[in-house]
């Protein structure tokens, strides 16, 4: 029959395999942030192409899906990787039916590719194929993140998870402009989405803020300078705060191409100090949990010299009351080494599965944003399933109750979703 | 490299590693409810035994120890054996941290035991020793139903978790009441306590008729007959209602304790239908998750055979619009046979990982009910810490402000617990 420390020393081999999991699938994270990254300015440069009629782009969209190729098949790579590791893999299950989700996307893109190399597809066709295939590639990393078992891993991943679609909303708003831009004029559906867009990306960075660390946070702030956020914006209000119909410059599409671009390149810095931070975080915390697991059987082995047990004192310490008052117990015993021995290593087992159960409380509160992400965007889709409404719709359905009632966006979600069964779903209203 | 359909099968392969896993671990509920089972049934007949000077219950004390002795053997057993599947276990380090912790317990027993024949500690020492016993293994219990992945089954185990816990109050209520009508009157303290553990049972009960099956809610409902009910409230009456301090029969004692008895005993029929219908679900499950994963791995082997790749129809099938207007694509190709086979092996593709998807949302929402009882814990222990106060006195203090203010305890929990950096802990205020 085990003992008590041989289960902590289980738990600590569990909690090492957990991190150096983590620590794989952080990496994992990375590429994908990569091939997120390439096919972001593939989408923007197909945009142009394909609102241009062929004219503009062509060479560089040409370079850019080779670029895009390279950083897919290390993606691929990556998934073929995780499945190898499948056994030791917590969220396997949800994880890898978000890979059977997207991958089909990959293997139709060369299908997309000829579609708009022959311009056969009006832009925003073109735009929504690839606003899919990212959102089923970060679906993939907030799977990792949910699945994160470490709650400081976890912050970070929190925080990745929300720079990675900051910075999607920040593409597919440099898609929306230069789509407008290179057409000519602007129309009021796209301002709307548009404005949803710039929306949706502070959103999210300011949740990166709040998880991430402040060096990132500043290294963040430093890489928006004043000057290219004054350009943007200037921009922006010639687009959008226009009435709706107005021509627009089509020699502003390259300007504002090449401003979102270096935008989004800085971004790019930031997202690679963080993908560090994580791999370097992993490192650290693996190489801790190891030393503590030396430790522990280092014990267990001195404790196997000995005849006593390791816990004759359990009653004693848990018992407040008995804890004030110890001289009770442990007098006139002869045996005082091996007592002494006893209750240390229970005072050890006791406090660390003390930690390991605090490390999960402040996992639990980690993963709350996550969760009231996942609320907000089941109550988006029963809205727009209910309603037929779009995304945006939906959004602004939400965010409008939650301002005029005074609550939370999730909130109100959650109210939304506990209505839930007296909503016809799919019907119309 | 790997298609969406092979991921698809790992995410399978997972899912049924997990049925199997949680098929072992309710197993283990099982055992550890009957070890419980026997401890409270000890706790009761030590009480007694204390209670009389050693006068009442020797024999049935001893016997009872016996009868423990072996189903600890068996708990043991079955640690170990979860220790062996270490590497399947998704929630490994809070799991093993929670058997860490109570095994020492475990250990400390005969000990205990020793004092209690020696007639060497007053009952209520005795009672609160067993209590944190129990309470130990039922963390482990709640860990088992928290590391759930399937919602079904995470249903069962919260309605499991739940029955075993209340069950565990009414096995307290029994060594309480036996304490009181054996030292001849009741206190204060004594009686506060009483209906601190009515109301937590009927918390508890009433959390388990929510999540267990309808048939098992008969069954429980069954297993209470009104007259042996009305029994049980008729001594409540006498010890708790009555003015501190006055003189309860000591006779009775007897009647509580079979009183009491025979409803434990009747909840431990419940508990046993329970743990079967869990061992059927998991079975099932996993028969299904195994002919899905059958038909998959047929479809991938055809799918071999054929040239064409799985995913071509990915940006059609994705976007409603083009959904709507699918006659633009599959016409005119010669390829019709491929080209079907792609599609539907997309759909399903697609069907499977959105199952797998809403299967997660859906166990969000049954754990949201654990995670309320952990935030409600840790309210509780926050208020014990700073404000030094029992566990009853914290309960008691939470749900005043809650009927106070109109809002649910755990509300007003989580509203504790945001304030905690307000709150300097472990001092006196």
């Amino acid at each position: 029959m085990k003992s008590g420390l041989s289960f902590l020393i289980a738990a600590l081999r569990c909690e090492i395999d957990e991190l150096e999991q983590l620590s794989r699938t952080s990496d994992l994270v990375g590429t994908i942030g990569r091939l997120v990254h390439a096919l972001q300015r593939e989408r923007g440069l197909a945009n142009v192409l394909l609102a241009s009629g062929g004219t503009r782009f062509a060479a560089e969209h040409r370079a850019q899906v080779a670029v895009c190729v390279e950083f897919e098949d290390a993606v691929r790579q990556g998934f073929d990787q995780l499945e190898a590791d499948a056994g030791s893999i917590g969220n396997g299950t949800r994880l890898f039916s978000r890979i059977a989700w997207v991958l089909p996307g990959l293997d139709a893109l060369p299908d997309l590719r000829q579609r708009i190399d022959a311009i056969g597809m009006p832009p925003a066709e073109a735009t929504s194929a690839f606003v899919k295939l990212v959102a089923g590639l970060l679906a993939v990393v907030f799977e990792a993140a949910d699945g994160a078992t470490d709650p400081e891993i976890s912050r970070l991943l929190v925080a990745m998870f929300n720079f990675m679609q900051g910075k999607e909303f920040a593409g597919q708003e440099r898609a929306c402009g230069a789509a407008a831009f290179t057409s000519g004029r602007n129309e009021s559906a796209r301002q709307q989405q548009w404005l949803h867009l710039i929306e949706s990306q502070e959103r999210c960075f300011q949740v990166f803020v709040e998880f991430s660390s402040a060096q990132l946070g500043e290294q963040w702030l430093a890489s928006q300078p004043p000057a290219r956020v004054a350009e943007l914006e200037r921009m922006r209000r010639i687009a959008c705060a226009a009435p709706a119909g107005v021509a627009l410059d089509p020699e502003l599409s390259r300007t504002w191409f090449d401003c979102c671009s270096q935008r989004i390149d800085a971004m790019k810095t930031v997202e690679e100090s963080l993908a560090a931070e994580l791999r370097e975080r992993c490192d650290a915390k693996t190489a801790h949990a190891r030393a503590e697991l030396q430790t522990h059987e280092d014990l267990l082995a001195e404790l196997r010299k000995e005849t006593g047990s390791e816990s004759a004192a359990f009653f004693d310490v848990i018992a407040p009351e008995s804890a004030a008052a110890p001289a009770a117990i442990g007098t006139g015993t002869g045996t005082s080494y091996g007592r002494q021995l006893e209750r240390s290593i229970l005072e050890l087992v006791q406090e660390q599965s003390q930690r390991l159960q605090a490390m999960s409380d402040e996992l639990d509160t980690v993963r709350a944003t996550l969760n009231e992400r996942k609320l907000v965007e089941r109550a988006k889709g029963l809205l727009m399933a209910h309603r037929r409404l779009s995304e945006e719709e939906a959004h602004k359905m939400l965010r409008q109750t939650a301002m005029s009632q005074n609550r939370r966006v999730v909130d109100v979600a959650e109210s939304v979703l506990s209505m839930a069964e007296y909503l016809p779903i799919g019907k119309q209203n």
